[in-house]
């Protein structure tokens, strides 16, 4: 049984978006624990986040003129905005922290980053074993990224709380707040991409 | 005529859904009027949302595993992620309250709560009527919650109006402000539901 | 070769909305640059808002009564659903100035509302050649909205810089801040408007 037969190229840009989300997640890791030179670090996440849109570009464009069912290209439409969204993220988060002039980490913020790191490496692999047609593999890695989202979330939380608890800068506030939530907002975006794996594994396996 | 005959059932999950999306409701009136114990009142609008979730999660491989038209697919799709923001919202509200450790309610939170949770009763209401066909009814519903949508939408903007005229502490400006805009986000994504549901009339009935 | 032959009325209607997207953005840099009035100023755009929202209930009943392919009406729904995302945030920011009271404009703000006017202006351009199908034409203007967003989002990230580098008064940010994020979502969903004219004429020309 064949999924997607004559789009497995598709899988391969997927495969390379991932690979470059998880370049993306780890460098802004280094970002956080390192935290010098925020505007160079800043940079090179946005190299790669560069590269990823011209793979999402690609993407698309192949999306639209290749004949394909119209279920079939909702979903991979879906999969590769989201895996966009996830980079762009990734992006802003370390951007902000160039913006934003600041000058020490938190450290919910690096077991944030931490963990969108991981779940990044399990995208990668849950992806890898869609283009490899292990069905079974995708969707543990799917649920496994469910569970990590799970974590970010009580990380969030938890950063908030602590945040306005020991912070008293209101604009250190702003910052972090929003740092925080780009991050949170990563890490729903994994969920998404997720759930969309796990629906074509259900729809066509 | 008959409406999606094979996945009626589908309909008994969304009845459940939006009766959790009223109790969840209800309960932030009762934490927005009476303000105490606020971290266990936010935990059982949590137990709520892990109940919905499970039902999402069943709607959403029923989906999948489902023959159905891929237009009828993507309706239902969406009804469901809808209905799971907006008790995800609710819960969100109820969660800041705690982690903000805020002491006292506004009035304007209350009456926004109050707005939202009329806009669940009348939104049960419209996936009752769809369920026993009902069509003319659903859309009387619909048109009703694009009213009371309106409604939440001006509560918001007099709620941010006077938090900026009367609060001087930027602390607490931050944290009402991201309340009120949740707020507003479950009555947007209601309104979503609305045109969800409108849509779905149009299209079969 | 026709493009969506039986519902070439709805370009009409997306005509008519591009050019209300034009007057609001137009009303938008008037409200920017004399800075007064602006509850009044605020009111004007909101009546283009309304006259908008009953052209997209318009399209979206036509699109629900009318037979297409799936592929056709998601294509229509997305594309009246962002454009009505803009005009929306158009208004919001027009909004927020009358809400929170401000006394003052800021030279990044007036910037990002032309740029934002140019967008519009161009998407309305688009529009119309795709009515006239006249396809290389959109697909340039759909490259030029592109790299208009990018020179938002420049500015975007040049005015919270200077806001946080410049402004003291943690509640002037938190008002400035909301407003540059209503207007880079604005570009945004201008760029999604070109991501989906893209499509369209990559799929049927």
């Amino acid at each position: 049984m064949r999924l997607f037969p004559k789009e497995i190229d598709f899988f391969e840009i997927f495969d390379k978006t991932s690979l470059n989300i998880t370049k993306a997640a780890s460098r802004l890791v280094d970002l956080m624990e390192i935290f010098d030179d925020t505007e160079a670090r800043a940079k090179e996440i946005h190299e790669i986040e560069q590269d990823s849109d011209m793979l999402t570009h690609d993407i698309m464009k192949k999306l639209n003129k290749t004949f394909i069912t119209p279920i079939d290209r909702e979903d991979l439409y879906s999969l590769a905005s989201r895996m966009d969204d996830v980079i762009d993220l990734i992006w802003a988060v370390a951007d902000r922290i160039a913006v934003f002039k600041l000058k020490e980490p938190m450290r919910e913020a690096i077991k944030m980053s931490k963990d969108i790191l991981t779940t990044a490496e399990v995208m990668h692999k849950a992806v890898k074993k869609l283009k490899e047609k292990n069905y079974a593999h995708v969707q543990e890695y799917c649920i496994e990224i469910n569970r990590l989202e799970n974590t970010v979330d009580r990380g969030f939380r938890d950063a908030l709380g602590k945040l306005f608890d020991d912070v008293k800068d209101p604009i250190l506030i702003i910052k972090w707040k929003e740092i925080y939530e780009h991050l949170e907002d990563a890490s729903d975006r994994c969920e998404d991409v997720a759930n969309i794996l796990e629906a074509i594994v259900l729809k066509y396996a």
